[in-house]
């Protein structure tokens, strides 16, 4: 009996032209056999959007080299179900999103196209981890990011992620050798302050930029935001059951009656 | 003193010109000061995705006679960013959108526009309701929705919805009078199995259509699919913080050390 190597499937919400995904790509190289299909443009903040009232397309691309990929002309969780349900021949055994450019700490995990599409993967019942470095810029050093990455590969192939669940994973915007360690947290309770910056088109009509500040109120030591502030990479366990069971009974009490 | 009229914020994702958000506008129309705001084309499926790398219009139209209305090109949750930040001079009491064409029981809050504008009012701490209606057809029949809303608002105005979380209601595709009464429900665990149409343009090149049958293999009586096909409209509590608590301790047993 021949035991195949693990097939590992990245994507991303930046594209396939980011440093991220080619940071992604070379740290899990030396895990399995790796096959990549992300957005042919960037996808940031697409949350768990999917695309249905039009096509997608899906063209090879040599950029990775001999590793096999593939463009695709929708959102990041878009790209999860092209390869599991065209693309590839068997189940992969774990998807890795990212490393995204800028931190998904906290609530931005709802907003994030690098997390939605790890929160698909764990839909399909695949080990999935998405992979964020706290730091936007293109040309951001992902260095201390990929050590971290192939630590949690090598974790997750060894243990199992629990039921339901995807991974998190944050890295401060810091030097690799100055990562403290990996931290288990819960997303932090913090939010976006947004304003929207009006403006004047050469028409006089106005349109809006959104933008904002996260306003992290929530720095308890257990969660992200703490984690990542103090030079831990940090691990949130993210379930994509919605449900606020405790909310439950508290709503039964209210008696509504048809 | 005097006490003003509740303020109720009405989005959705079908867009402005749908048969459901005009439905859920005289639906909620006796219960205080009515404005809208939604898309101004079909946002099904955007998921909580947020219009950064492009601007936003918004712009005033009379498709509601006298009630306040406005149209924006972007998400959804766009539109709750705007109607909050830009728009409103005071915080809404009440977030309501929909009523979507198509029911979002179970995972489908993930993909739904709908349901993510709900979520996005729950994160700015407004009580917010996502109605849904299990009939995707452009002509729904929504009276025994509205029935369903106006019982829905008229206890969230009444009562508190638990902190962290908005509702999320589905109606059953059935004439008013054979709606059984409205449960409180957990989303069931189910998801679509999907595949891609593969089709050759006219050029000779491959394009994908998503497509899919959900499959609900979680039929026990406490979930929301089992509500909807038995006749009754299910209530399911959701909350926006999606760390799996559960989760962490069996997490921490792995010692990740760097």
């Amino acid at each position: 009996m021949s035991v195949s190597k693990p097939l590992i499937f990245v994507t991303n919400d930046d594209g396939i032209f980011a440093k991220g995904i080619a940071s992604l790509v070379e740290a899990v190289k030396p895990f399995g056999e790796v096959v990549v299909i992300a957005p042919d443009k960037p996808q940031s903040g697409m949350g768990h959007a999917i695309t249905i009232n039009s096509i997608l397309r899906m063209n090879p691309s040599d950029i990775f080299g001999d590793i096999k990929a593939f463009t695709c002309s929708g959102t990041p969780v878009d790209c999860v179900k092209l390869g599991i349900y065209e693309l590839m021949k068997r189940k992969p055994d774990l998807i890795v999103s990212g490393i995204n450019h800028g931190d998904n700490a906290s609530t931005n995990v709802l907003y994030s196209g690098t997390m939605s599409a790890a929160v698909e993967g764990a839909i399909e019942g695949i080990p999935s981890i998405g992979f964020s470095l706290a730091d936007y810029h293109a040309d951001a050093d992902f260095s201390g990011a990929k050590i971290i990455v192939q630590k949690m590969v090598q974790s997750v192939l060894e243990n199992q992620i629990p039921k339901g669940t995807c991974l998190n994973v944050n890295v401060p915007s810091i030097a690799a050798s100055e990562i403290k360690g990996i931290k288990i947290c819960r997303g932090a309770h913090a939010m976006w302050a947004d304003f929207f910056d009006k403006r004047m088109d050469q028409f006089g009509n106005p349109y809006f930029w959104l933008s904002g500040k996260f306003e992290a109120a929530d720095k308890t030591e257990d969660s992200d935001l703490w984690a990542l502030e103090h030079g831990f990479a940090s691990v949130v366990p993210i379930q994509f059951d919605m449900t606020a069971y405790q909310a439950i009974n508290e709503l039964k009490n209210w008696n509504i009656e048809l």
